[in-house]
């Protein structure tokens, strides 16, 4: 029995939830901004939690690669499979099996409702790097199920 | 750092969008209502999972006792710490430090807040069972926190 089951029944329901009671409104992009949000502050509560023994981060890559092996590993018991940056403020974080994505059909059938099961894990990126003082874009992409790739654009002040 | 933060985390955040998108409306049982149907569905999913190799069970209280032992495990990372029943049908399951209230404090103070943290247990309860061909009522009690109960009334078919 995984033990990541509970959150991501939990996350599968938020999602059900939202959309239901969203029924009848024609902006679905609503929907992802509240997703979005409730990763925002499960993200910026998980890092606190985690970071409150931890030592200061050296840069921006520390921090990256903290999100990438100890964020990810509490939340989705693995690590990022691959790492990438253009050293000007853009991270790709590449998932080969991620959690979240792994109980849909892995066809190209399902494609077209991968975002709505990225948005929450946008948020909770976006929002453990904003109480680690680091302001941020997250967008995500599938190509391939269940393999994702979310790329952070820091915000410089 | 705790395995079950994602979970919790995401639990609250889930309480405080339920109850601030209902802001306005006089009836807060729906919310609780409706807390209540997500722990079911997480109930009924993860139940599923964690019952597909199992054994058959051999009567009502074996299942009781699968869900202090191994059920609650899986969710809160801990056990059940006292079971009682009358033998006709009610099972008064007792937390001691239930996981889900564990952050608020201690006084009396957040009492009645309680009630909408362990809406979703007591459906996640229920949805279990029910998948399990139990069909019950599944209420609750706090009397000094971060202790609880969960009274399950088997309903005879």
């Amino acid at each position: 029995m995984a033990d990541e089951a509970p959150f991501q029944l939990l996350h599968s329901e938020v999602i059900q939830y939202i959309y239901k009671s969203a029924e009848g409104e024609t902006e679905s992009g609503r929907n992802v901004t509240k997703l979005e949000n409730i990763g925002f502050r499960v993200g910026q509560g998980l890092i606190e939690r985690m970071t409150k023994d931890t030592a200061r981060f050296k840069d921006e890559l520390d921090i990256m690669k903290f999100i990438c092996k100890d964020f990810w590993t509490c939340v989705f018991k693995k690590q990022i499979d691959n790492l990438r940056t253009n050293h000007q403020g853009i991270y790709v974080l590449q998932d080969n099996k991620f959690g979240l994505l792994s109980h849909l059909s892995v066809g190209k059938q399902y494609l077209e409702h991968a975002p709505k099961y990225l948005a929450f894990t946008c948020g909770l990126v976006r929002g453990a790097l904003s109480n680690l003082g680091v302001k941020s874009i997250v967008t995500s992409e599938v190509s391939v199920m269940p393999s994702c790739k979310f790329q952070v654009m820091i915000q410089k002040a």
